[in-house]
This record gives C-alpha cells, sequence and structure tokens, in this order.
C-alpha cells in the first residue's frame, strides 16, 4: 500500500478533527504512510466544496453513497451524528472499505453487534474515536500500573462530566430522543470513561446502576410549549471488574462548569495515580515508598519520556492539545493498516466498552444486577 | 448555669481535641459560658495525672464510673475507642449527665438506637463529633445551596479516604474485627460524609452498596502468621435522596496519599459546588451567569465572610485548622446548653447518619436494594 | 519558675492570638511551664474588663503603666498598634519584664535598634511575632535545605502579598501616613517574607530595591476630600545573599484575591521546594532523582512526621491554622523562658529581618544599590 | 497571491512546528490562503529528503541558499539555531523574500537592528515566532485588560523558568558561549516573557536588573576536563512602564521542576489576573465584585469564547496543545500576507521585545539602572 486513499462524511466537530489527523498524521509521526484526501461528503454540496477546499480533499459530494464505490478510496471516516453510524458502517463494509467510525459506534447494541460482526466477517480493519486512551499521560499510566508501580490494584473510580446539558433553558432537540440519539450521557461521554477503565484494569464482570433524568422536559424551541427528554443525564454504577476488584463509574452531562472532566483514580496496594482530562498533560501519581516525611502526590507533566509525545515536542511540559490525540489515534490506524494488522480499539473493542453502558442503563431500568455476558 | 463542670473520658486524638476545645471555646466565641475542667479518666492513674496536668484538669482518675455521680460534672465527654461508647453514654444518660459522645455511636445501629431513646427519655442534652460539619466553609455551602446560588440539586457526589490501613503489611488488630471495631471504612469516616451530605442535600430515602476487604489478611504483630480482616477496607453506594435526587458517596480506608480527603461536589441546575477537606479552607463554586467567557470555578478562601471564621481571625485566607473545627462544635454545645437547647448534631441526627452506613452494609451484603426506613 | 504570669496589653488580632496561644500552649505541647493570665490592658476599661472575662485573665486594666511592676507579671505581651511597640516595650525591658512583642519591632530602624539593644543590656528574653516561621511546613523545609535534599540553593523568589488596600475607594487612615505607621506593606508583610528567607538561605548581604504608592491619594472618611498616601503599596528588591545566592523579593498590599500569599520558592542543584501561606499545610517538592518519566513536583501534606504537627493531630492532613503556629511560637518562648535560654526569633533577630526591609525603601528611595551592613 | 510557496530551513524544534502548522493553518482557520511547501532546507541531504517526505515538502536542499532565488518561494521559514538567524534573514530579505524566522532575531541587538532596518527597507513582511502571544488565554486576558475588567493596572510580576540547564553535570556546549549562543536564559526564555508583558501593560521605560551564572563551569563532553559557562542561567530586574506601573521580571534556565512556566500576574484596582503556561488552557481571574462572601479566583478554562479556539474545538475545555499557537501565529502570518498587511509581531515588534532583554544583561553587568531609550 504505497499511499492511502481517504473518504470523510461529515465535517463537524469530529469531521475536522479527522481531517486535522490525516493531515498531519505522517509530519508528526514519521513511520506513517501517506494519505491522499480524496473525497469529502457534506450537506448541501456548497458546503462539502467549501470544507473540501478547507480542508484540502480533492473531490466533494453531498451523498456518502459516493464513497461506497470509489476506487481511490481505502478507509471512510464516518464523523455523521451517532444514529447514522450503523447504516453507513454497514455499506462501508459491505463496499469492502476499511472503517474509522466515531464513537459509540452505534444507538443500540444490537447495531453495534452488527456492526463488529460485519466487520470481522468482511475482515476489513476497523478503528474507534476513543482518542482519549492515545494520550501519553493516559498510556503511561497504563504501563505504570502493569509495572507494579502502585502494587496490586484494588479500587477504581471514574466520572466523566461536562454541562452541555445544565441548562434547563436549553431548547429541546434530538439529542433527548431515545429513537435519534439513543443513551444520554453514558452514549455520548460515559463509553469513553469504559474505554480508559478498561484499558487500566480490564474488563468489568458485573454492575449495579442508576440513572436520572433531571431536566425531564425541554422547551420546544418554536415557543409553542415543551418535550419530554427520553433518555439520562445523570448515570452511575457500582462496578465489579473481572480481576474482582471493585470500583465505579459516573457521568453527568448537567454538571455546571465541567467543560472536559474524564477523570479516574486507581488505588493500588503501593499508591494512586489520577487524571483529569482538563488538565490532560498532567497525571497524579502517589507511590508509598521513601521518607513518609516526603510522601505526596507527584504532579507528573508529560514529557518526550512519555511516548508519543516527543513527536509533537521534544521539551516536556509543552503541551499537547485535544486535536494531537486524533492524531495519534489516527497514526495508529494507518501504521497498522500499512502492516495489514488490527489497530486498537477496533470495533470489537468498541462493542466491548459499549456493553457496559447498555448494561449501566439495563440496570438502572430493571432495578437489578447485571452480568456483562448476558450482552454479549 | 453559672459555668459547667466537665468530665473527659480518654485523652488520645479526641480527647486532647476535646480538652482543648473546652479550653478555647470561650476565649474564641465570647459568649459562651465558663467552663471547670474537673475530672478527667485514662488508665493507668499516673497517665491521667499527667494529662490532668497538661490539659489543666483539677483531678484524675482512672475509674470512669467515677464521672457519673460527681456532682461538679454536668457534662461527659467520650473520646473513648468506639466499642465503649455505648455502656459509657447509657452511663452517663443514667447518672444525669449531659454527654458529648465521639462518633460513631456505636459499633451497632441497635446501640445507637438505644443511645439515642435513652438520651430522649432522659432529657439530658447531647452532641456527637461530626466535627467537619462545624467548618465555616462548609455551613456556608450550606447556606449557598439554600439560597438558590446554584438552583435546584439535581446530584451529589461524595468520597472520604484515608490510608491509615492501605498499607498491606500493616498488622492486625482489634480494628479488623466486626465485635469491636464494627464497621471499617464506613464507622471511621463514612458517617462524616453523611453528615456532610445531609446538612447538605437532607436525608437519604434508599440505596444500593458494595463493599469489599482489599487486605483480606494481616499479619500477626507477633510473626505467628496472618488472620482475617472482618470488616470492609471499601465501601460505596448509590444512594436516592427523599427529594428524589440522585448520587452516590464512596469511602476507602486503603486510598493511599489521601490524608483526610473527604470530598464532595453538589450539582444544580445553575451551578456547582465543591469540598475537599484536605483544603477545608476553599470552596469551589462555578456559577451559570454573567460573561460566558469568564465564567470558571471561582476559590473562595474562608474569611470573616463566613461565620464564625472571624472569631479566630479578622483576616480573610489565615486558615483555621482542625482543633478549631472542635472549638466551635463545642462552644456550639456548652451555648445550647445554657440556653436549654438542643445542639446539632446530637444523639438523634447522629443515628440518621449512622443508620446511613449501616444500610450500606447491609445492602453489600445482601446485594439488594434497601430502604433507610427499614432501618429506624 | 514554676508557673509564669502573663499581661497582656491589646485585644485586638493578635491580642487574641496572643490569649488563645498561652490558654493552648501547655495543653498542646506539653512539656511547657503552666502560665497565669494576670493582667489585661485595654481601652476603655469596660471592653478590658470584657476581654479579660473571655480571655480568663484574673484582672482588667485600662492602662498598660499598670504591668510594669506588677510582680505577678513575668512576661508582658505587646500587641498593640506598631507606633506604639517602642514604647512600650522599652517601659518593660526597663521594670524587667520579659517581652513577647509583635512584630515590626518599631517604626523605624533607630527605634528597633535601640529596643534591641535594651533587651540585650536588661537581659531580658524576648520574642517577636513572626509566627509564620514556626510553621512545620516552614520548619521542614528549611531541614529539607539543610539536609541537601536539592542540593545546592541558587535562587530565591519571594512574595507576600494581601489586598487590604487593594480598594482605591477604601478611607484615609492612619496607616497611610510615615509618622504613624511608618513603612508600608514592607513593614506590615515584608518583613514576614525576609523572616522565611533569613531561615532558608540565610542573610542578605546587599540589595536594590523599588517601591510605589499606587493609590497616592485616599478619600477622607469625613467626605471632605481626600489626604496623602504617604507608605508604599508595592516594594520590590533585587537580593543578594551572603551565600552568594541572587534572588528578589516582593510585597504587595493592594494585590487583589491575595489574602494570605506568603510563598516563595527555592531553586537548588538537585531540586525546588516552593510553599504558599495560602495552603498552609502544604509543601512541594521537585527533586532531580528516580526515572524521569516519574518526576513531578510533590504536594506534600505536612503531618506528625513534620514536628511539632504531631502535638496538635496525630493524624496527616488534617492541618493546623493559623492561631496554631501561635501557638508554637509561644511554646517556644515560655519553654526557653523556663529554660533560660534564649527563644528564637528574639529582638536581636528580628532586628536583622526589619534592616532589609528599611534597607529596600532606602534602596528604593535613592535608587542605588545598599548594603545591609550600613544599617546595623 | 492564489497560493503561497513556502520554503524551510531547519527541522528540529521549530522547523517541525512551522512545517505543521502551514500543514494546518487553512484547514484549521478557513479564511487562511493555501500554502505549496515548496523547499525544505537541512544537512546532511539525506536528511533533507526524508523530512521533505516526512513534512510534505515537494523538494530538498542541503543548501539554504538555494532557498532565496527561488521563484516559486514567497516565504522562508527560518528555524535554525539563533547564530545563524542574522546572516539568514538579511540574504532573505536581500532576495525580496518575506521572512518568517524564529526568536530571539540574534545574538546581538545590533544584529537585530539591522535585520529590522533591513526588512523596512526592503518592505517585505516579517513575523517572529512569539507563539505564546498567540493563545486564547493570553490574548483573553489582553482583552479583559484593555476592557477594564480589573480596573487601572497597578503591578506586574512575570516568570519564565525551565530546567534545561539545572543539571550541573549536563555537558558543555556552544549554548554556554557568548560568541555562539549570545545571552542565555535571557535569550531563550526571557523574551518571551517580555512579549507577554508587551501585550498586557505596554512598553518598559527602564529597568535595574541583576543576573547570574550559577554553574560557572561545565565539564567536557569528552572527558578532558571542564569550560567556562559565559553566560547567564538567571536574570532578573526592576521594570518601570512607560506607563509608570512598577514591575519585575526574572527568568532563569536551572529551575529543577520548571518545564515551561511562562508565568504572570497584572493587579488592577477592582481584580487581578494570572497566568501559567504549564496550564496554558487557563485563565485566572479575580474581580472584586459581588458578594464578599463569594469573591475568589476563577479558574477560567479556554473554550469557544475565546477566538480562535472554536476553529480548533466547538467544545469547551478540551484544550490546545503548544503546537496549535504555531497554527495560529502562522495563520496570522499567511492572513496578512494575502492582504498585504503588517502581521503582529513583526522585526520591528520582535526588537522592542529583544531591547529588554539586552537592557536587563547590560544594567546587571554594570549595576546601574538603564533606560530602554538608550537601546534603540
Amino acid at each position: 500500500m504505497s499511499s492511502i486513499g481517504i473518504g470523510l462524511i461529515g465535517t463537524g466537530f469530529m469531521g475536522k478533527a479527522h481531517a486535522l489527523a490525516y493531515r498531519s498524521a505522517k509530519a508528526v509521526m514519521g513511520d506513517v504512510p501517506d494519505v491522499r484526501l480524496e473525497l469529502l461528503c457534506e450537506q448541501p454540496f456548497d458546503k462539502a466544496e467549501k470544507f473540501a477546499d478547507q480542508f484540502g480533499f480533492a473531490r466533494a459530494t453531498d451523498n456518502w453513497r459516493d464513497l461506497l464505490n470509489d476506487p481511490a478510496i481505502d478507509i471512510i471516516s464516518i464523523t455523521t451524528p451517532n444514529m447514522l453510524h450503523h447504516e453507513m458502517a454497514l455499506a462501508a463494509i459491505a463496499a469492502g472499505k476499511h472503517v474509522y467510525c466515531e464513537k459509540p459506534l452505534a444507538l443500540t447494541l444490537d447495531q453495534a453487534r452488527e456492526m463488529r460482526d460485519a466487520a470481522a466477517k468482511a475482515g476489513v480493519k476497523t478503528m474507534v474515536g476513543y482518542n482519549y486512551i492515545h494520550n501519553p499521560a493516559f498510556t503511561h499510566a497504563c504501563r505504570l500500573i502493569k509495572s507494579g508501580a502502585i502494587g496490586r490494584v484494588v479500587h477504581f473510580r471514574g466520572w466523566v462530566d461536562e454541562d452541555y446539558q445544565a441548562d434547563p433553558n436549553l431548547a429541546w432537540t434530538w439529542r433527548s430522543t431515545l429513537a435519534d440519539a439513543g443513551l444520554g450521557a453514558l452514549g455520548d461521554m460515559g463509553c469513553h470513561l469504559v474505554s480508559m477503565a478498561y484499558g487500566l484494569l480490564g474488563p468489568i464482570d458485573n454492575l449495579v446502576g442508576d440513572m436520572q433524568t433531571v431536566h425531564q422536559t425541554r422547551p420546544l424551541s418554536d415557543g409553542t410549549g415543551s418535550a419530554a427528554v427520553e433518555n439520562e443525564d445523570t448515570a452511575t454504577a457500582l462496578v465489579r471488574f473481572a480481576s474482582g476488584v471493585q470500583g465505579s463509574i459516573s457521568t453527568s452531562r448537567s454538571a455546571w462548569g465541567r467543560k472536559s472532566r474524564l477523570a479516574w483514580e486507581v488505588h493500588g496496594t503501593e499508591g494512586m495515580i489520577c487524571y483529569d482530562q482538563e488538565r490532560m498533560n498532567e497525571l497524579q501519581l502517589y507511590q508509598n515508598s521513601g521518607n513518609p516525611a516526603e510522601q505526596g502526590f507527584k504532579t507528573i507533566l508529560t514529557s518526550p519520556h512519555h511516548a508519543p509525545y516527543g513527536n509533537f515536542c521534544p521539551a516536556a511540559g509543552h503541551q499537547l492539545g485535544f486535536n494531537d490525540l486524533k492524531v495519534i489515534e489516527c497514526a495508529t490506524f494507518l501504521s497498522a493498516l500499512a502492516k495489514g494488522e488490527d489497530a486498537y480499539p477496533n470495533f470489537n473493542d468498541a462493542f466491548e466498552f459499549e456493553k457496559v453502558i447498555h448494561a449501566v442503563a439495563t440496570s438502572a431500568r430493571e432495578d437489578r444486577r447485571v452480568k456483562l455476558a448476558d450482552f454479549d
């Protein structure tokens, strides 16, 4: 594969992030195949043309099916609203394209399973946009835990909060419906937290969850009244990992002041590691060693000692940004593709993460402990 | 009541805190009755004498029953290990003494109920050592919530962690037994968190809990092997408040690096308030008001604007310490006593807090949702 | 000396702090002589009586000279406005009393020198209220530096800021005059910073300073106009320590948001230590050792490993407050007195600290480098 | 100008940052002209070829003079070691190219002045890599000050510290020589701080400085002994701005633990703003308004409310990284060029910043107050 042809569907938050990542992946990382930005899809057509020009794509279309049989395209990036992932991904897979899809895979676990199975059967490569787990601070935390830096892991707590639905006066949109949005906070953010928990501690075996729609109705934007919010604003679960460790996860989209608080703490027999995405270039590490009078949480600033930070910047503490994580993710996929290998996390991995958020919702609705294996 | 006679049982961590508080209460607060430090009980007797001299008590004894019928004593402070509170408090109440007891009231909820009922029947006044709820930062947070500063409360999260049992090599003691210590982290720390949650949001209606003994055995100090740890190192619960708000509480005594992390966040429809006891002179406040470009969490340093901070210090940001909270608690009790009023939190209030920790343990053991009303 | 008789002049911020400290010193520290709270002076007399009752003093007076020849009094605590220290301290020394005086010693360096020399000649013991240097976090920092924990010291920076004169509309008072207040920010706060710098790095040899009155007039409180502010709101100096190390010190009383920001950083060849009084129970320590991927500033919470913290509380991270530092200071003086030893910092030490603030002012006024030796 | 041809000299830290910025500028910002990555210069030639391929440049050379007369090239980016800027920039200007040069302009102020004058005379456009002043957090701070959010500015303090020369055992290199490196910490970092101070408060009128080489010799890497360090490790100055405001600036390249601490605080009559580059997505704002009981420093996370953050990411708190600042800088230059306008900061502006660092060095060497006007 001398160079890889790219088709991109969507030009919003994630569409732009994909485009930027494709433009920078090789320049940053070096050992990444060349890409050709072939075809960009957006609606209406003039918007597609505008963004094709801005992002550097050769051609534009307003019909995503144009990408399916375009022989110049190897990868299709799907960055459309979540409700569209399922249909588009299945079509892309059917067309033999590799798929780089934003999270979550789909609105329902059944759809996600179908996507996973279709990709496996077709033998195409996949990548899912769980970009936070590519943060050098995060992968270093995983290495620290694996190396025994905090001893045996004994407890976990994680939170992921934003405030984009905190205002009670925010107008009702399709985001409030089960049919168009599926899960609420769990789908938008909860699965990111799960992807981190899995990297740090491995799979969850069973859990008990609770959830709540704190703003039960929202005003209609046309002023004609209000409509019901069908999905959850907050969700929390007591989880038991397969390793036997207990913990908890919690999410809210109505948490005023939290802008990107994807935070967790891992307790071990010899120390603790903590992280907060709002300070994504820092890791907190406590180790029970040395003089007790000098123990304390260390604030580790990411640096070239935390690969692949050094590919972005040879100086410590100069900081990566949100879009840089997407560059790492994209480069990971492109490199794996060039080698004919699977990338992490692919549809299979993403399905495992997303089982958890659907399990939390099921447990909360039915007020009972659920086993993850029942969602396979 | 011209002056109040004090009898103190115990001279450890809490015994000293009570003694210091009695010595400072009036000098700090002004409108507090005088106290006479009459009789201090410790074992053996020479230790009692030494501490009576150090703390300024007139007399010493090694027999706590000496306090019961001493006519010079109005209040008995009970600061002994938790297993002794029940017997001592009941005896003090029977002797017609007012009781200032450390938390938790007792090892079991049955004992706590008996203490509550006995005090009510005898008509004596009681106070329980939930000192953190007297922090001016905390009471200001309660006022802020009540005044609508963050709108309607929609979610709660709380944690209370220390690391005094984090070391797997720490020797086995009576603290690990149900018979002598009762609950583990829930009893030592969890009830403090509940006392704060109740002040901020009111009572909990029902919950689902999970708990774990992460260090299942501990070495015997005589080197002859190891013994089982019978109570929990960690516990977490999904709680539903009577107001309908959902939330979670969690505690660990095996959380390396946490020294006094009694922390919580209250989410409202118009803002958020956060607190961490490790920075006990600070309050974090976010309000959705004003220019969005200038919104952010404010770090409020406690000051004379947060009564009764000004009684300690007329300058903002100069900080109260742990023992100062005990001074406020003690002064509150003494003042109430002088007026013949009930103080907060008395045995009745403490019983409400402690119902919750026992409910968490019951829920965890039986793997089911429990209602607090069933523990009345 | 079986017990020590105390006379206290003043009942404001510092008067109360002294009273509380005398009441707690032995109870907290144990090996401290008993005190008798003999005579309290305040004006008018009914205020003196009120505070004598509140603070537990046996007698009250409105004439401070009554303390001088009172045979029951061993120590006179001087907590009056700075302009009064000189006359009172000289009178107390002349009467053979030991003197516990608030900082700064006096308005002018000449007065301070006279006080220092009088005390030395009379052979009485003295203590000056540089309470921040008794903080266990601070003394631990000094030990760390001495032990080589950060290698050879190479640089220093310090700041001390508050905002009590930040409001331009604050009324003019005597605090704005050279005659009644002497120096501004340098006298109120700058000398505290110097006391810390001296403990950390030893004496300053020479310096260049600049200073400014940022609010050059203030409104008269009777609405009749405004009056000039004669002393400095801000002052900064480039300092060279006797050891050869360079550094800087800066102070402002017009720094909005700073409530007690007495902060510094000491740079060494192998690490750095930082401190901020607004989080007075924390120390920041960076050491260049171990795996570079895990280096970072450690937040050390004070604990029983940092004597005498454990005398206040046997549990780490539970925090001391402002008044607790005064207890340590007071106990230090009482213990030294009982042993017939000098306490630190006495009038001699305080004179050394205060030379620096006067040197800064002189350098700023004359726009030239000054040597500290010229102020001896 | 339909598209702009780029020639890049250098592929190190800054060379890569320029390349990435050119690749992303239009994709991120939209209204930016297209660029053609024409010719990359590095030595030896195979390294040039490798990086031309990685960064996406059409051609490679090992002779920087090849860029001068290449008609396809409009802008020459100079990212070589500082000692080479002067010759290359003058040659580029002479060839009629626009120049995008890294800071500092040159080793000496005379060289910098010559570059400034040559560019002005030739009429070419210039940009200098003071990337930190393009941070949306910084430009928002400037807007806040201008809008009066903190009242009249009364004081300034700034620091810029790293630890790349903190290790005494680090080998001697050309960086330690006046001939090849010129100034030390002042040149590497100090000028960044000045660029921020000028944006916040305007020009400095005069100053008094001090500086020090704390590691006076360094071991030769061949083990044959050690050599002298000729330039400063630390430098500090008391500055007076043209506006009359006093302040101080300080820099150290031997500050263990500081990785990118470019920090400052601006004091105003109604508030304060603080910033630290190590948390480059945060701004600290204190305002004296509203209820005193709820005042405190606000931590503002950058968001789409702080243009051009939203061009990178439509969600608040998701964070920009170091390379993103270079994208803004690059886009600023490209856009200005397209309009035939001057960009900020150009050689003229950079000369003003760099006057200050040379003035500090002169003042320190000659131990006297210096006026900036004397360096024009």
